[in-house]
């Protein structure tokens, strides 16, 4: 019998991450400030530690992992690598499906894989205290979670809305003794000032980055610094554990991925799983890469790529990457980890070089894969995971009519035991699909066209 | 570097379930009919399969499991033995702590690991549907998932209050193709009776059984029967995979338990996890068995062994078991799992034998060694799990007094993310402990006076 599941011992953990922007054919845009030069690094010191900071301009292939960061990693990684086995039949297909699974972590997702690294260096920096924001709860829950495992206090802001429709994650919060209260809240200038605008406002998650960050930086002791938990080099890089664990366990039983697939919000866990394998397709490797969005959010497959803000609030440095605009309002689809504007830089830069090939479902495709995957593995994934399931399932029904042995690993990136509203309301047919009209895209784009532009700059060799 | 997680190869799963009745030094007192005389195996026809009724008065001490069954175990098993090494930390203790993890089940606890077998027996009795009861939802979801792996409908009837207050778990049954429905419902006549005289009852776990089983019995294609997640000697027979399991692991590491601990409501966690050691107790081994119970449901360490009736609305046969009377109603402890009024009867045997050192812990206590657990080992238990963790902490730091190097070996029974709800009230100060009054207590066991007596027959050897 062949293994369904491959596990790595704790000794063979990866002991450097990967950096993707070492190997880059084309060289990334840089940051640029508000008077549109580039940024310099001390630029971000009040916000980030500088030992993170280097991380994010880093230009090493290769940075080692800390002894006591695989350790707080060891609670739950290396993770299985699993063969969906059981959809392979139900498809009937001669691909062989791959997926490392990400849900086994404590807040169930890949979050805390950056969560723990992120706080363990602000630990290191003498940092006493971060603060994040979250919309429905995945990053909040695993920075809570981090800051628990290595002793920071943890202040998340979480969009008002999703506070008070989605108890059950502030509650894991709480849980793990992180201090999570509604944004807008009355404890910074930029929350009171919202609240006496608009008292009963649902809050936004561009609005709750503000609240965070005016606490990181404006704490008198300088102990305070912000946590974002995708879009940025660094948090990429920490997730790039996924991808090396990947590798060792396909080598493990003899298989190269032909395809890889994974779903990307801000990127954190398509990159993740992805650039150990977009270097390989670099040197020379025949290799499919797919990154997974939502119509209703098309930042790779319809936005240009440009130099944009990071959040809605305008605080970030500008960006070069595919973006919607920083005002964009994605409709109410329930994958809401993929409801982000813009997109990694690196994986904009991957995109720029034809390196990856974007795709987009709609909700209820995704939701339609979600069951056949329930019902065929067992496991319920999130609706962030069923966006890469959609594409999975698609690979393998096209291997089939090919009569192909297609090899597909994906990222099957966090359970759905805490969403399960959105497999309620698909079931008795409450869901819609949402496809973005090209004059409400376009309305979202005239916002940044006074921006600096970006140059789209490729090697050409894909 | 010691490993932290234990794998198991696919192909060194168990392939034979243990039966303690086989081993038990006195044999077990025979279930009685209404009439006070032992019952046959033919009158349980009507409400399960023969060939599980084979299971449940089987004195074989190996049955061997189905090749399709591990197949539809292969899913999550074999599960990790994982060693608590962060909590040992914490607590400074020479112990050396190991647990048997089946939270990673797709429902997230131990329950599939009979629901499975259950589905598919029934299936090849040519049964068609399944109905069951479920009170917060942890067992028929069970139930729905493995009803949905090998294609047999199934019907589960929630006691309303649940059905009301715990709508995820209602989710997760639809999600696996379920049809769950409010108990008292329309679709009985034990429903429609309840319900014409008290419109609007909260519901109990008495009523939904006595629905469950007028289903099973009454469907006139006889295409229906009715499934148990606990108490039975077959369910628990099922739920042995767990310690044979562990026993391969501990061997891989080298070790072997001094103490085993589970907690334990009907019981099948806690036999799954130590009937495999209690048989290496009679054979001879020094080992401390420690099932726990909530002091609110004090069923073991209170409650006389006694003839009683497993379900509320005596449809059952009588039990020779421990039992605070079938009548009890439990306080509202939030290890919904933990209140039952009865015990499996073969470990109330086995207590009886003194095999087993049976224990009770408040609800505070639980709630505190729960937080304790989450903020070092990362992962968040589910409340009856709690009930164990407490246990081990107080026998770590027992063998911390002693400076003794004790192992122990729990079974974390499962995950509390569906339950976050009694984490937010205790760490709001709003939960409370329940310690049963005596007279409380009599009030329900002089509901059973009349009923045959049960002898209390031991060897006396512990």
């Amino acid at each position: 019998m062949e293994q369904t599941k491959i596990f790595l011992n704790e000794s063979d953990i990866p002991r450097q991450w990967y950096n993707l922007a070492a190997d880059l054919p084309t060289p990334m845009l840089p940051p640029l400030g508000p008077d549109g030069n580039p940024i310099s690094p001390d630029m971000l010191a009040p916000v980030f530690p500088m030992n993170l900071i280097e991380q994010e301009v880093s230009q090493d292939r290769w940075i080692d992992i800390p002894g006591e960061i695989l350790d707080l990693l060891y609670r739950w990684r290396p993770a299985p690598l699993r063969r969906a086995r059981y959809l392979e039949k139900y498809l009937d297909t001669p691909a062989r499906i791959y997926f490392k699974d990400e849900s086994t972590s404590p807040p169930g997702s890949h979050k805390p894989n950056t969560a723990v690294a992120q706080a363990w260096y602000n630990k290191q920096f003498g940092i006493e205290r971060l603060t994040t924001e979250t919309g429905a709860g995945q990053w909040g829950s695993a920075l809570a979670f981090a800051c628990q495992l290595v002793g920071l206090e943890c202040k998340v802001f979480m969009v008002r809305i999703s506070f008070d429709q989605k108890p059950f994650r502030k509650m894991m919060m709480n849980t793990w003794g992180a201090n999570c209260v509604a944004s807008p809240s009355n404890e910074t200038n930029a929350g009171r000032k919202i609240l006496s605008e608009m008292p009963d406002t649902p809050g936004s998650l561009g609005i709750a980055i503000s609240e965070a960050i005016e606490q990181a930086v404006t704490d008198p002791a300088g102990k305070t610094r912000y946590a974002l938990g995708s879009v940025l080099n660094h948090v990429l890089l920490h997730q790039t554990i996924i991808g090396l664990e990947a590798k060792k366990q396909m080598k493990m039983v003899g298989e190269k991925p032909d395809i890889v697939i994974g779903c990307a919000g801000g990127g954190s866990n398509f990159a993740g799983l992805s650039f150990p394998f977009v270097a390989d397709k670099i040197n020379g490797d025949e290799i499919k890469i797919i990154p997974v969005e939502p119509t209703a959010c098309p930042t790779m497959t319809r936005a240009p790529f440009v130099y944009d803000f990071g959040d809605t609030a305008c605080t970030t440095p500008l960006l070069a990457m595919h973006s919607l605009g920083h005002s964009f309002v994605p409709p109410p689809i329930h994958a809401g980890g993929l409801r982000y504007h813009g997109m990694a830089p690196l994986i904009c830069q991957a995109i720029v070089e034809g390196l990856l090939e974007p795709r987009a479902y709609h909700q209820l495709q995704s939701y339609e894969a979600a069951i056949t995957w329930s019902r065929t593995e067992g496991f319920i994934p999130a609706p962030e995971t069923s966006q890469a399931i959609a594409a999975v399932i698609d690979e393998a029904k096209k291997a089939k009519e090919e009569g192909k042995e297609k090899v597909i690993l994906f990222c099957y990136s966090g359970h759905g035991l805490m969403d399960l509203v959105g497999y309620d309301k698909y079931l008795s047919g409450q869901l819609t699909d949402y496809e973005l009209p090209d004059e409400e895209m376009n309305k979202f784009l005239a916002a940044i066209k006074d921006l600096p532009k970006a140059e789209m700059r490729k090697s050409g060799k894909w």
